[in-house]
């Protein structure tokens, strides 16, 4: 079951240090009473910061299918930690597994992490290891993948800054990012958040200007979130806005995140990124791309190979939002604003081909100009140190 | 007072037509009680059409403050009809005309609508007549603005449809158009949702793409709503989604209006604009500006001297519309979603420079390529018809 409450408890994650005054999205704590996985609600924020205590995987699987926890990063690490927490707890492992796998089924990185805890598990128990140790084993998974996550996080930061600094050696940057990449998806502080983040402590941040990326909005209410409470000088704008602050030549560079970055360094990235893409290079304004190297997908030859996934047309044509009040006990949706009927097109991200990218940072290093070559022998560098 | 009622009477304003399947935004009618101003509710658009019987001046002051009615041109014929009204009424002319005028102080159309009627009134009392007879002239100064609007209109939609059919030879069109531009702020069909709907009728018309034009909604809202009752194809999307429409070979053509054209060519309009004409312009896809030769501002030099008006950033941080439910008596705003005391830059529009806009079309003409020569002579020529 899940409990909730406001406090901020000793946390566990590798992220917390003096400088993070951002809520953890996810940590484990081990009261007196057992261990629990305390998330901070992400559909109650910005309005309120309310954490879910999940005692057990069921509430997991419900925070999951909920969206209380959300981005890719993040739900491979809370996936890990349910098959840590069914182990402590003397669940089925091998039923929490499929359960937590399931809870939102195309998402890998949620089933990565889940089986990385659960192989974890298995491997002590054929190892001789009894209950209580291969449930320990279980949660050393997850807090591994909740460290190299963080660590990776930790190495974009700087890379990205580095390059900042490198592409405006004039310093005091001002800075446009789209959608939501910081601590809220990750096990650390995200990708392309974490660079201005990195920029702001490093006093070189002048301005994160914050796309306020419709549908959804992650933009206004998760990386406001996270910009105001790590006390960063930010500005939120409509995604159509940001045409006439190249314009006034108010923006020094873009920093965004990618879904994926196909073999020929197209970036699939939320809706939006693309015509961002167009209006930099017509600007002479650097786009940069901040991923892990495992978004780069060598399978997907290039852009066009990309399937686009269509979403619901009713994020378009209704307004919703935590703080949405929901009229009447049978309304599920939003509030619509467009006339009844009206079909939407509502593709969930677009593809920014190679040659507007200025740069890809990843945590193995930056890849600039973006090649198929350059990209490949990225990889093949990843693969070493992996395998070393 | 005004009363309410959600029928459509017989219209009188010159733009009913069999085709016209919109309820007209404004419309004389003298039923035996005396003669009223109907209003088409736009705040209470898409999600009802509800009629406002304006039966004496302060009512209209209400319904223009209120922003039932709105959009310059229809403002300026509401102006007008609202000094027959007070004529008609036997109000004083003087003061409703005052009154009228300042119900929204920036809104050069109103009071020049306002104005035109109140001297046909004077004019015809300093010319002998009656009370009667000069409020018959005042009423036929507002019907002549009505109708001169919507001859424009028409003129307007010939010449953008037949500028259409030249540059895309293959016919099918499918167009983008921002924001509202269509009989809801015109006595006639609008301007650029005008050579759209000419389109349509011509069977010519493939696709009206609608970007939703945040923050205030008015493609969703109003040109998803006019779209709809013409029985157009069309398809709502969010406003950075127009991207990866242009990328896919979508757009054929982009169809705006305009708040004002300087001397130079260069186009102020809805913000969001000038990245649609970045998109297109990288795409090779045509701009066309549709608007009155009254747009052209010949004592603006050129587009960086617009003075760009700056909205209230609640626009941005706050949820509003006419279905958002208002949560509290007291409450008058939107529903937040960004986190409280973010800033937002919310400029009401943005500025697209002549070499990015294919033509600038016009009731007496097309203009283009777009040239402050050319623009000239166009005024030239419209001051000429308008004094011969």
């Amino acid at each position: 079951m899940a409990d909730q409450y406001a406090h901020s408890g000793d946390g566990d994650g590798p992220a917390e240090t003096s400088e993070n005054r951002v809520t953890p999205a996810i940590r484990w704590e081990e009261p007196p009473e057992g261990p629990v996985l305390v998330l901070l609600d992400q559909t109650r924020l910005p309005a309120e910061e309310v954490e879910r205590v999940c005692t057990d995987p069921p509430a997991l699987v419900e925070a999951i299918r909920g969206l209380a926890v959300r981005g890719a990063p993040l739900l491979g690490i809370a996936g890990a930690y349910g098959v840590a927490l069914a182990a402590a707890r003397g669940f089925d492992v091998a039923d929490a597994a499929q359960a937590l796998a399931g809870a939102r089924p195309t998402a890998v990185n949620l089933s990565l992490g889940v089986r990385r805890a659960r192989a974890a598990h298995q491997e002590a128990l054929a190892g001789g290891a009894g209950e209580e140790a291969a449930a320990r084993a279980a949660l050393e998974a997850a807090r591994a993948l909740h460290r190299q996550d963080a660590e990776a996080s930790a190495r974009m930061a700087a890379h990205g800054l580095a390059l900042l600094d490198e592409l405006l050696p004039g310093g005091g940057h001002r800075v446009l990012t789209h959608c939501n990449t910081g601590a809220l998806v990750s096990g650390g502080e995200g990708t392309a958040f974490a660079v201005a983040l990195a920029a702001h402590r490093a006093g070189r941040l002048r301005r994160l200007w914050v796309d306020e990326t419709r549908p959804l909005l992650q933009g206004a209410r998760l990386t406001a979130y996270e910009a105001a409470r790590n006390g960063m000088a930010y500005t939120l704008l409509t995604d159509s806005a940001a045409g006439s602050l190249f314009a006034a030549g108010e923006v020094d560079a873009v920093l965004v995140g990618a879904d994926r970055i196909t073999a020929d360094g197209s970036v699939a990235n939320k809706i939006g990124t693309y015509p961002l893409a167009v209006l930099a290079r017509y600007h002479h304004v650097p786009l940069v791309v901040v991923a892990p190297v495992t978004t780069v997908d060598p399978d997907t030859p290039d852009g066009a190979s990309v399937e686009v996934e269509q979403r619901g047309g009713h994020e378009v044509t209704e307004l919703s939002g935590p703080q949405v009040p929901v009229v009447g006990a049978e309304a599920v949706g939003g509030i619509p604003v467009a006339p009844l009927g009206t079909q939407a097109y509502n593709p969930a991200f677009d593809v920014t081909p190679p040659e507007l990218v200025t740069a890809i940072v990843t945590e193995e290093g930056v890849v600039s100009p973006v090649t198929a070559e350059a990209l490949a022998e990225l990889c093949a560098r990843s693969r070493q140190a992996t395998t070393s």
